[in-house]
């Protein structure tokens, strides 16, 4: 039976929650194959995650160890495909919750990275599993500056074989998931030495555990690195190399080769590798950040109209949180972040499948402007919505902070997204050397690339919104975010070049800079969210009452960062005081009616209770219920060796006297 | 051998780290006591927390009795009393991480609540641990709302007795700690009703469990309500009453009594009552705030001069992250903040030993204030210093990702704060609602208390910096921020008054204001943190280059604040863009000077390295070293059966055929 608190909420959603979810999902046939997916997924007692806040660090590896090979069994039954439309639904409805993701990697680099013979050779034994692989790369003391990382190969000609060594302890390979514990294989990126000369960071396939027994082979060193904020599930590895020798034939050699003699050869384009990495992060967008945004938005949400506390109007029952204008400040613009997200993503995914027929025809001209586009949303994206999984945490108050609400994981494992594929603040830099870029060619009319051509376009002219409605138009608040990433990227260019005339040295001058590059380069992202959600939202079919309530949440995404950081627009005098006023106005107004169609909104996501794994997001809304049944299923309610030990002793007075 | 990256650090100090460490703790003395708690907990091996990253909440929990049990006999040994002035360092040196904290919280409110009787009978046999006492407030539906909660306790003349339930799953009690698991007493909150009538919640002392087997007594259910994001240590507990009988004499009666025929009386004024939650408040602020943030930054700033990562300059060697304009932008704000809210905390202690000396003259006059500005406080400093031990985090990259850096257990403690003792929100709505009634007040020419006396003081004039430099200067920026708090009520207070006169109802004229109060009660907790130190700095000796640092970071805590919030300034011509941007000016500058003084600033913080218990933050900093010695340690570096049953069949090929 479903609280009735929460069933009210969902009788008078203003447009159809079956629609939306079919927008959500790129059309209702994609809908039918996600739930099949998740009913075969759900309906297996081996994918269960329901003991998963009680388990251990190694409780969890086995099980994802369990899982990872059960998956392969299932697929096979399925008749599920690695190609097939099913597979992108698989992972979510695992939750990523399974091991041999890393596997994945090792695979793919061997693809991109190896010649056809390398890859004729590895990756049937990998999609056998006749071995684990993984992915070597980060050091203990190297992660973002590739060029920095210590690890040596050097070339043997008398055997024909690469000697690899991490000469110091900050060679060290640190962090490689699958490799802790289960890869018998990896990929190392290592300095590649000939004859005594430095040729700079190549992969090598290296065997590091027996396929028999699983023993570490001669020469190597490896372990798990130990506890961390999430992922216990993952065998996050550390490996030293002694003089480990692999032959000739593992350099993966699809761009550069060792011949038998030394000679180093280059070939090809190596351009496509900078595409790998936009590959990555367009694709972690959707999977491992706008996933448990939505997720943190559902629970925190139905929890909100389920919680009563304290009395709005006096005399009346005790008010559901999500009425008070508070709570749904919190709230309703990470919902609307995540719709305004969804759809960026399905921009950058778009722009991104434009791009790679392009590279196809050996064209790379959209390359610049797809790694910035990439790099910035990485950036933006997985900051915002960790700060917005944080803000739906704190808004559930002390059950927010039990693990058995599902918060505490989703956050702690979305905040590991800043860090990894790129730290945000060097990405954040490198979106905005690209506009610094482009804008220095704009203004000396050279042509750029589209998404930056309103850099081009310097207007002096003032916001014209007249009244607080003005500012519900798409056209006047895109405006004003247009406006503030230019001025911003202006402005930062201007002290760049006024700092390098002064006799300030080009890489301090840029240093000196940086805060004011990584503003501009979050104000162009911004700017084409915004942009791009009012397009999308001009576009969407008028029935069902899905374009209005998308206008909505546009309208609240595009207020919501106005009435957060009012200085941006205030700055030159675009918008006057009397303007942000109206913007405050419009945005606590907006507040107020998306939260009539609060749980409709989040019910679209289309949630199982068992992929929210929460006690106050389930669907029936029976908060109180499930928490305490959980909590009595966990081990901390088995009996204590501590009252024994220590407090009958204490209580009984009999501890050797103090 | 300390890392000569961090040597070379501490040789270029502009001030006497000792003599900033003795300004901290209130005089040399104070340190010299300090020191010898921390030595004397710090080489008894009971109070090692080593293994605490690796420990499950079952080991966790045992840990922390054990050590609670011993500690009786170490204060015993060391001949430190709990009135003694070892005290206070005790359970910092203890990083919290003891149990029986709720058994103390017991004894007090028996002391404040109890008659004269009752203090006899109880508080000796609790001092003497015959047994163990926690408070049961906190119920699974009712936190905030005192008034709301459901657990009732009806008196039976006939027995002379009161029989106490939980009629319903919302009324069970939740999350007191010490009780899940330890406690054998608790005082229950209850609503009292006699002869059918309800008096509201009083409170209880209950036996919950058997002082002879710790068999729960009959009509009681507790136990231990699961994982949460931290606090493995604590058995927060849950309760469930069902017609439990307890004497008359057990509701604690300092106030009201319940006379044997059932009339009730109601002696003496219960406003102290009131204080006791202003003194949690406070007394939670250095301990649980402010200690993570110092120890957050310390290890966040050690770590940034030894990791060295990319290059600032071409063909130089890769440089230290603290020379990154970025990494300062994250980190040295949040030092400042750390010293700002230290001298805050003295403020207040101040504050709140004058209001003591008055209360116990029976003038209770100085309560609201002191309400106002603890709440008020309570609020600003524990988020303000939760977001900032994230930032240290995320500042740290994947390291600050690992347990073994310390850092995710700091983040996932403090963050406890916001919610505990008055969430957050609702404190600062209390505060806000003081502002509002003070301006009130001082507007129509009544007196209201020293701390919001300025807000009389309406000043329409205009910011008078004339360039950057000025912006170094107290007077300009104190002045600024007391102008956005007056304005910020001041036009709360117009808005809320327009509601109401348009004929919106007064609780609902509140609500729709409540984001916009908010936002003028972080700006008077702003402006006062800013004033105070301030002026702190004044007073401060010129010697051993004391006062000039603290001025800087004095400089740099009010400069962040205008740079990350410019709207607020510019809103209504207060400030000019231009001389917003020498704001932003002068706090680039500032980073940089800091920046050369970071170190010496965290070592001022004396922390030992076990308090720290961090890979990445010791003395030392020999940060690769530290990871892989600890992550060789961890339970996931023994065999896993994974292998036998997963991994050895799918590499070989014997799972039953795919």
């Amino acid at each position: 039976s479903v609280n009735p608190d929460l069933a009210s909420e969902r009788q008078t959603a203003s447009f159809s929650v079956e629609k939306l979810t079919a927008l959500l999902d790129g059309g209702a046939e994609q809908t039918r194959i996600r739930r099949a997916v998740v009913e075969a997924i759900e309906s297996d007692p081996v994918f269960s995650r329901e003991n998963q806040y009680f388990q251990t660090q190694n409780e969890r590896y086995e099980a994802a160890v369990r899982k990872a090979v059960h998956l392969q069994k299932k697929m096979h039954e399925m008749g599920w495909t690695e190609n097939g439309p099913e597979y992108k639904y698989i992972y979510r409805a695992l939750s990523g919750d399974v091991a041999f993701l890393l596997h994945r990697v090792f695979m793919r680099s061997i693809s991109v990275l190896g010649s056809d013979k390398q890859i004729a050779t590895w990756i049937p034994l990998a999609t056998q599993h006749k071995l684990i692989g993984s992915y070597a790369q980060t050091e203990l003391g190297h992660g973002t500056y590739l060029q920095g990382l210590e690890t040596t190969a050097v070339f043997d000609t008398a055997t024909q074989e690469f000697i690899l060594n991490t000469p110091k302890i900050s060679a060290m390979k640190w962090w490689p998931g699958d490799m802790g514990r289960s890869a018998t294989h990896t990929v190392v990126f290592a300095q590649l030495y000939i004859h005594g000369k430095c040729y700079g960071i190549h992969p090598f396939i290296v065997q590091i555990r027996s396929l028999q027994d699983h023993s570490l082979c001669p020469g190597i060193t490896a372990g798990d690195i130990g506890p961390k904020m999430n992922f216990e599930h993952i065998d996050n590895g550390y490996l030293l190399l002694k003089n480990v020798r692999i032959p000739r034939e593992n350099m993966l050699s699809k761009f550069c080769e060792v011949r038998p003699d030394g000679t180093y050869v280059r070939q090809g384009s190596q351009k496509i590798n900078y595409f790998t990495m936009t590959t990555v992060r367009i694709s972690l967008i959707s999977d491992e950040v706008l996933t448990p945004l939505m997720k943190a938005c559902t629970i925190a949400i139905r929890y909100s109209v389920v919680r009563r506390q304290s009395k709005l109007k006096p005399g009346e029952q005790e008010a559901k949180i999500l009425d008070y204008q508070t709570q749904q400040e919190k709230l309703l613009p990470q919902l609307a972040a995540a719709y305004a997200f969804h759809f960026t993503n399905d921009y950058l995914q778009e722009l991104f499948n434009r791009g790679y027929r392009e590279i196809q025809k050996k064209n790379f001209d959209m390359l610049p402007e797809l790694h910035a586009l990439s790099s910035g949303f990485k950036a933006v994206i997985t900051q915002h919505c960790t700060a917005g999984v944080e803000i739906c945490l704190r808004a559930c108050g002390g059950h927010g902070y039990s693990l058995l609400s599902g918060l505490p994981s989703l956050y702690t494992k979305i905040l590991a997204s800043c860090i990894y594929e790129g730290e945000n603040t060097i990405l954040l830099l490198q979106t905005a050397r690209f506009l610094i870029k482009c804008f220095m060619a704009a203004s000396a009319g050279q042509p750029v690339p589209p998404s930056v051509t309103y850099l081009a376009a310097v207007k002096h002219r003032k916001c014209p919104a007249k009244n607080k409605l003005d500012f519900l138009s798409p056209d006047i608040y895109t405006e004003a975010y247009q406006h503030v990433a230019v001025r911003l990227t202006s402005s930062t260019a201007a002290k760049l070049q006024d700092l390098i005339q002064s006799g300030v040295k080009k890489h301090d001058a840029w240093n000196q800079c940086t805060v004011q590059l990584v503003q501009a380069a979050k104000a162009h992202c911004h700017y084409i969210a915004v942009k791009n959600f009012a397009e999308t939202v001009e576009k969407l079919e008028t029935k069902a009452g899905i374009q209005k309530i998308m206008k909505h949440l546009c309208d609240l995404f595009a207020l919501h960062g106005m009435f957060s950081n009012t200085g941006a627009f205030l700055h030159d005098g675009y918008a006057s005081a009397a303007q942000m006023d109206m913007v405050t106005a419009s945005y606590l107004d907006l507040l107020a009616v998306i939260r009539k169609d609060a749980v409709p909104l989040v019910d679209a996501f289309d949630f199982t209770d068992q992929s929210l794994n929460s006690a106050l997001g389930s669907y029936d809304g029976q908060v109180y219920q499930r928490l305490y049944e959980w909590a009595q299923k966990s081990p901390t309610n088995q009996m204590s060796p501590a009252y024994e030990r220590y407090l009958k002793p204490l209580l009984h007075n009999t501890l050797s006297k103090l």
